[in-house]
């Protein structure tokens, strides 16, 4: 089907770009020992899942237990949560999905323990765990280290399996490429496999040393003792992380359509904040020189034309505009059209 | 259930706080000839959409086709898209429901017009549509007076069905109250309803002025000739709208759990921009002075308790936030908790 005959707002991905940016990203961990966990909190979509999958993943790294849920639902084993949880709800059902699959979560609080002690015990089912490892980025997770080691002995006393560590140099990522950012994520995977040693040595073995996101985990996975990599967005590659210096191939869009023509430099289109997220910045309108996004209201675009700009708007002309921020966009669709040389070629259900 | 209980985040609403401004707003129109027709952007819950009915409530306004659709199917009638729509898809499942139930589109453009005659010789069905006017928000919408009326001529001649007239003063709807805005509400109302009568003189009698929202509804509402209002924010009264001197009470909070503690001021919830929107501003911590949400991550709040703050913050703590912006932060939801006295004593569905 024509893009121009599907209901807008609509979420598109170029399929190849993303085949581009899936390929390209399996070729940079060929033959090193890192492996690839793609983080699912950016696409959501089970079927992009199961091509990360055939394409060598050795399983899925996720942000909440819910989207823990919809991987078990939809056949993926090997799944890390990699922030904590709390409350009975979600410790319960953790401990349910453990019976499906093989899951981990991370922790850095005895009280995170606590609390998965007492589910293991309800449900008699083995709970794996990470350390959160707080690698600079100031949110959740332990200091590396001293700390990550008496955590760690915590959790075993309680009779959880500690797998390894979890960490994400979030603070990273935002840098532009170069020597200077790269030394940064080298020492934070230092820091890493220096805590895990630690831990060995104080009788703890683990099996897995995780970290980094799309614009570090070129770096993180070349560092010996890293043993997986957690990127999420080079797939539905967004424009904030291209303007950081993203190598990947710019991939998601909003197709939307005009509405209203006010004048010869104003048009209105059927896409606001309820379809494309504005927290980090607004969007870019694609192939169409002159034309800009003003404003976002909350069903509606303001697009401007500059003063000099060829362009014309019409009453029912469709809008292609670049993602800015993947992760918060996704999240406020249902589907994601698959699109090739302006054919809907697939169509990837995004479950919530 | 105890609110305690259910998984965060979840959305709650205050049910004291949501009946006494159903209850307000239904007082505010008791005796004036204005009606009211609530807006169903704002909750996108049929449930609350039905209380605001059997209150009075004489249909319902909506701003998609997708929203009308949803009107059509809980048994709504009498439904009002206050925007224009574009496209074969739209313009065909407008036609489509208008064999259901009575439903108006606003059209500002000879375009508009031409794709709704299409539609309407497609189904056979007669399409009822309002001209947009634009009452200095500068958006969508013709401008008041002849415009309007060389616009219906146009509608008519198609053999389209011209109500009247829908105006939104959005413009407006940040001012302060006070005589000043006031003042301007009612040369709003006064553009309107002179227009309404220019129609009539060109010999298209119509039925509906419709305009206003929360802010500028009692002015508007009062206005002779209005015939409607289109309020929406009243009910799930957010911070946002208090900010700006809105007389109703709030009710809208976000229910989220402490999943990390750092140090003695810092902790993490496990709600981010995927549940609450900062779109137009950060949320504040209810009830803990103190303590505030410093920034919003994809799926996590930062918090920070002031130096001198005697609150402390542990693991699996519930948190209540008042949502700032209602509109952009329902829609992320597919549940509305209504909570009395700390138990959940409804669960309203909102519906995408």
């Amino acid at each position: 089907m024509e893009i121009q005959k599907i209901p807008t707002p609509a979420l598109l991905v170029d399929l190849d770009a993303m085949e581009s940016n899936l390929r390209r990203m399996v070729d940079i961990f060929a033959g090193k020992p890192a492996r690839l966990r793609p983080h699912f909190k950016n696409h959501k979509a089970p079927m992009l899942a199961w091509k990360q999958l055939r394409m060598g993943a050795i399983g899925m790294t996720c942000a909440t237990v819910r989207e823990a849920e919809i991987l078990v639902e939809h056949g993926i084993d090997n799944i890390l949560i990699a922030n904590e949880i709390s409350g009975e709800w979600k410790t319960d059902r953790f401990a349910q999905l453990s019976h499906h699959a093989s899951i981990m979560v991370g922790i850095d609080s005895v009280a995170n323990i606590r609390e998965l002690v007492r589910a293991q015990k309800k449900y008699g089912t083995r709970l794996q765990v990470v350390i959160d490892i707080n690698t600079g980025m100031g949110r959740c997770g332990v200091l590396p280290g001293q700390a990550a080691v008496d955590l760690a002995r915590v959790a075993v006393e309680g009779g959880l399996t500690v797998r390894g560590l979890t960490g994400y140099e979030g603070h990273l990522q935002p840098l532009q490429p170069g020597p200077e950012r790269d030394e940064k994520v080298r020492a934070v995977c230092r820091s890493l496999v220096e805590t895990r040693e630690m831990l060995q040595a104080d009788g703890i073995p683990t099996d897995i040393v995780s970290t980094a996101g799309t614009g570090t985990c070129a770096v993180s996975g070349q560092y010996p003792g890293i043993t997986e990599v957690q990127p999420g967005s080079y797939l539905l590659m967004d424009t904030q992380y291209i303007d950081r210096g993203a190598t990947f191939q710019r991939s998601l869009a909003i197709l939307a359509s005009v509405i209203s023509v006010r004048g010869s430099n104003h048009a209105v289109i059927d896409c606001g904040l309820k379809e494309l997220s504005a927290e980090r910045g607004l969007s870019t309108v694609k192939d169409l020189p002159g034309v800009k996004l003003k404003a976002l209201h909350a069903e509606h675009g303001l697009l401007e034309l500059e003063a000099n700009s060829s362009q014309t708007l019409q009453v029912g002309q469709k809008i292609e505009l670049w993602v800015h921020y993947g992760d918060a966009t996704v999240n406020l669709h249902s589907s994601l059209y698959g699109v090739r040389h302006g054919q809907i070629e697939e169509i990837f259900p995004i479950v919530h």
